[in-house]
């Protein structure tokens, strides 16, 4: 089975290259779903009886990547959003049943086979636009068994769907009502517990947590990091998103994967993340969803050549987004990030954060050949316009899924 | 040919009915294109031998209106916006033939077939929605010649879509290079007689003009008002999108359809629109993109009870958007607009906007069949979400075309 990619304009994402990794007129092989080989037209010798794509011109990226989800969740907060515009106060609100408890309660009432069919309209929104990889945490169940529920449906979602999912324990997410006021309890309890239940499973690519005054501190963060490095497991964090607890610094102690948000984080945080090879994930649908107006410092993640990712953090109450494209113009027109930064944040750069640089996020032999074409002239346009999609294929693994034929 | 909707929850956006017309279980009557009938199940006769479609609980609203484009257009400024991120200055992206001129030269450049087949696939974005009425100006032309062949594009889409499409003509967007500093002469050469030879024509729905210190003044906006007032077509202004020079009153005074952007509309103009019947067009999207901070006086609007509208303002150079979803959600995030308003905003008041509440813009007897059915459980999602389209059906003219089976 091979098949190859002609005429194609490529931004390649390759390492070590300026300006995307763009090749003129590229030619990509494809055999058994890796990608075989990749160059000019000129270079590449064309295999026998292969099928053959003349991509007439369009570019091709790599498969978009979604490096840091909720998607696994139940219900929405619609009705929350609305009373909030209408004027009503977090108290109404909490009275009301809002909040994350609500999202709480929803995943608890929920079946897998539920959590599995409420998400699969968000992940096909993200596969039309060409992701071809994302990450799914867990965090609204909050007991060990509701935990491993929603990491098993992030699990099933890749039966279901041509698309790779990465999945990450997220038990520090939030301390439920019943250990209102006894972090380390629900830590001891249910957090630890759930994390070995989970990794025993084969369950957990990666351990999260909150590190935010209103969840759990670096103090308490340290206790779970801790337990996935005695597990193997890498590490993330979300950090610093509405003050600076210095989650930065502590993720890059633990060579975390990624730390996400970072509205607040400083120049000591960007560089300890630079030094140790962790990711600064950027999230503007929530900064715009909950009206932030603290940037993160992209200029400090510059100066540190910490590397950027970009993530649509969707989830139903900070981010109910599911546009990846619509991400990367958030990304530039909020966050003021640049063409080749929000391009790199959702191929390359996702890819670190997830640790699967080695498999996916670029267009170079080796690589699992998941491929984006898009009908556009210049890549920039994949930031610059909102609310359209230019995807002409996705291929997967080196499947051809079908995209809009615009 | 009689269509009949069954089990549907209606957001009907009928006149005197609060909390948007909601019908609960409801039943619409289709004949020949039109709404024959609309009410409770147990009210409605059921005609013999009707297609019946059984919409299972979704919810339908109108089919929605996007009451202020710019969707002619040729080529696209993503190179522009990119130069901007990466920190050029607009002397420097002038130099580079970007801005407004560069839109100016290449539709001068392109024949009328090739501004319809560029602006099919915006089309299709918005009709991928729900969209079923759209209003497209002209304005990139700037000769007699090239504004009437932006309005002949605009004519030609409602032959190539199932869509209802309104044309406004916008000569005195702004001065060409060849008439730099005479804009009197402008208009006397170019905007004036492209008005009558449009208007003979049949292609002019309405006029509308660019007031602003950059463009047209409030006296030289008169004399095109003057013109149009004589050939009896109604008239709309973009307003006080950069600063106050009073053009909401201004367009107030002439009875306008509409008055568009107003972030520094004062008091006094909320109040003139109000009186004069006047909508308030928010367009969030050029807003965000451009990255203004002085919003549209929302409370001034509500004081006065002018009725307010949204739009994607859909155009190359400062709202690259073809999403009423996104925009909805922006006029609920950026501005704190309501759920009903922003629903209002592109149903009915978008109607108002365009002078065609007689015949579309809400579910009443006696209008167009122009209907979205929606795969949602309230109407607050169609604003809340971001990135994601929950269409099922849309209906235009009583024909049912496909939508998302999600
Ligand atoms: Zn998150
Ligand atoms: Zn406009």
């Amino acid at each position: 089975m091979t098949t190859v990619l002609t005429n194609a304009r490529l931004a390649t994402m390759a390492a070590n290259s300026a300006d995307l990794g763009t090749i003129g007129s590229g030619t990509i092989v494809i055999e058994g779903g890796m990608i075989a080989a990749v160059g000019e037209a000129g270079e590449i010798g064309l295999p026998h009886d292969a099928d053959v794509i003349d991509c007439e011109g369009r570019w091709v990226t790599p498969g978009l990547i979604d490096c840091h989800t909720h998607l696994v969740h139940a219900g929405n907060r619609a009705r929350e959003f609305e009373m909030r515009l209408a004027g009503a106060s977090y108290e109404e609100i909490a009275r009301a049943g809002g909040g994350i408890v609500s999202s709480v309660r929803q995943v608890r009432e929920a079946s897998e086979a539920d959590l599995v069919s409420q998400t699969l309209p968000r992940l096909d929104a993200l596969i039309a636009e060409g992701v071809t990889t994302v990450e799914v945490k867990s965090g609204y169940g909050l007991t060990v068994e509701d935990e491993l529920k929603m990491l098993q449906a992030a699990r099933r979602l890749a039966e279901k769907r041509q698309v790779s999912v990465t999945t990450t324990y997220l038990g520090a997410h939030a301390t439920p009502a019943e250990y209102k006021g006894r972090n380390r309890d629900f830590i001891a309890e249910v957090v630890m517990p759930g994390l070995r239940a989970a990794h025993a499973e084969g369950l957990v690519d990666a351990v999260d947590g909150f590190c935010e005054g209103i969840a759990f501190s670096p103090e308490e963060m340290q206790l779970v990091f801790d337990e996935a490095k005695s597990l193997d497991l890498p590490v993330k964090l979300h950090a610093d998103q509405l003050s600076n607890l210095h989650g930065a610094a502590l993720a890059a102690g633990y060579q975390a994967l990624s730390a996400d948000h970072l509205e607040y984080t400083d120049d000591e945080g960007a560089a300890a993340m630079s030094k140790a090879g962790t990711v600064a994930v950027m999230l503007p649908g929530a900064y715009y969803f909950i009206r932030e107006t603290k940037k993160p410092p992209i200029e400090l993640f510059r100066k540190h050549g910490t590397a950027m990712a970009l993530a649509t953090d969707c989830n139903p109450g900070t981010s109910p987004l599911t546009s990846l494209l619509v991400t990367m113009n958030m990304g530039a027109t909020l966050f003021n990030m640049t063409v080749e930064e929000c391009l790199l944040g959702v191929t390359r750069n996702a890819a670190r954060a997830l640790g699967r640089l080695d498999t996916v996020g670029t267009i170079e032999p080796g690589k699992q050949a998941d491929l984006a074409i898009w009908s556009i002239e210049s890549p920039a346009e994949l930031v610059y316009r909102i609310g359209f999609n230019p995807l002409y294929r996705r291929i997967w693994n080196g499947q051809i899924t079908e995209g809009n034929l615009s």
